[in-house]
């Protein structure tokens, strides 16, 4: 007799059938689905294919920060906050530094403790691995499946605050910045970016002293910064206790609010969708590029260079036929 | 009585015949070609066509080294051993930070002043502009101009140790690094990027206190180092006063004769031509991306995506055609 786990079941199911099962709540097939996007490819794309016209109607918060300011204990918390209120909550934690998901994996059954026995909250790491065009094009694709699999929120979570995490973080559509008490000269190396992303400013670890400072540190550049569309808040909680979770919640309630009533919700998803669509196309092009610098074509055409018989230029529009 | 300077009397020649006037010892059409160059598009093409089956004779020296080194002291000084052997020598100064090379024109004519009764000197800065692929394609297309204009040696001299010098300078056939006595922090951060390209390294500004140590530093590296091929000379210069350059043109035209036996000198080129013959693909699908990321077409497809029609891989390929 052959014992079959529920990976090996889906083994041999298309993306649309995946989806349809991971609708109905098999996180196994969830998985998979999410295993297809990060590895990038053809994979990728039938998922992204099967998994367009569903999405649309989950609301992604984008979480950043510096490692250690707790982002993973405040996402914890917020999950909890969700729940209370009844809504199924996805979150993707982006680890842009680890090559494979292996470690991570081991993190997500950490991290899921808390939530376990809870079919209404779904926790996924996810690496760069094979994927053409590496987080900034698999992110906004997990989101989708996650979306379309039924989650109405999806945190993004993403470890730094370098130039690519804030891309992630940014790509949300409420973005949260996380900083700790006494942080006043990283907030300050950082101001233009994070004022740039953030809706919602987490004081984390607010029962340390220096948290009056940093809040002031924070108002002071907000009075100052030229954003006209909405003034960031800023919230203060201790992660560990679940001190000032709800009053994250409730500005996220606001924030989304105020999105879907300004239509700002709408632009900034026309925006982000306009920007992963020149993303593709330039991914795309990379494919043809790598593909068009190999093979015998490429060979003649380098030999045609090398021997003085035709210049570059002449040499890439051939190639580019 | 109109006057015409030389500059308005080759203005409506084309690429083909002002590369015959350069030929002829025509600076202002030498001039204008590497303006056409340094501006890129259709011109910078035609100048390539035109250029391309006639160079091949010239040996580069790529100069590089952090700012106050003394670089362009030492290329000055270089110039004259140069001219000492008869042989015509052409400097192309590479400025990567001034988007327009007004200023580095005004430096040229103050670089000049040392040669600039001889005929058989040219100088000439280049900044971006508008070439596609920015320095790196448009430094070896100014390097073929100057040699088929008829430069047995071209120098390319590079401001910084940044990764972008890095490669200008290392796209030469022999490439020399500039340090200074008490340079030690400075060449060790640099140690793997420096190791890698320099195949002479110059102690410039030798009388000061510390050269030998700075010598001392580099034999160390060189020791530990894992070059193969054949191990970088140490020369110690004072380029104000001459001191030593004598023995750096000694070392070059050494270097010059190990490429040319050892079969180096057509690998090296080789590599060179295949890595820039990969940029101009990539420059030319990169135009195409900009292309396609315009016009109705794109309308087109960006509205499907925003109205769910359309995933945005399928998007991407309709672009694609």
């Amino acid at each position: 007799m052959t014992v079959q786990g529920p990976e090996s079941a889906t083994r041999s199911a298309s993306p649309a059938q995946l989806l349809d099962a991971a609708r109905r709540g098999d996180r196994a097939a969830l998985a998979r689905l999410l295993s297809l996007v990060e590895r990038g490819g053809g994979g990728a794309h039938e998922v992204a294919r099967a998994v367009f016209g569903l999405s649309g109607a989950a609301h992604t918060i984008g979480i950043t920060g510096a490692p250690g300011a707790g982002k993973s204990s405040l996402t914890s918390a917020l999950c909890n906050e969700i729940r209370g209120d009844a809504q199924r909550v996805a979150v993707l934690a982006i680890d842009p530094t680890s090559p494979f998901s292996g470690g991570a994996i081991l993190g997500d059954r950490v991290r899921m403790g808390d939530h376990a026995l809870d079919e209404g909250v779904y926790i996924r790491s996810m690496a760069t691995r094979g994927h053409l065009g590496g987080l900034s094009l698999a992110t906004p694709e997990a989101v989708r499946v996650l979306d379309a699999a039924g989650y109405s929120w999806v945190v993004v979570e993403t470890v730094g605050v370098g130039q690519v995490e804030v891309e992630i973080a940014g790509a949300a559509d409420t973005t949260v910045v996380v900083v700790n008490p006494g942080w006043g000269d990283a907030v300050q190396a950082n101001k233009a970016g994070l004022m740039e992303i953030a809706d919602v400013f987490v004081i984390n670890k607010a029962d340390r002293p220096g948290a009056g400072e940093t809040r002031r540190d924070l108002e002071a550049m907000l009075t100052y910064g030229s954003r006209q569309d909405h003034a960031p808040v800023i919230v203060e909680t201790v992660a560990t206790t679940g001190a000032g979770v709800a009053d994250l919640w409730d500005a996220l309630l606001a924030h989304r609010e105020h999105l879907v009533d300004s239509g700002e919700l709408r632009r900034r998803r026309a925006a982000r969708t306009e920007r992963e669509l020149r993303d593709v196309v330039a991914a795309r092009l990379t494919e043809r590029a790598a593909a068009l610098c190999d093979g015998a074509a490429w060979d003649a055409a380098r030999n045609d260079v090398l021997a003085g018989r035709l210049d570059p230029w002449a040499a890439a529009d051939r190639l580019l036929g």
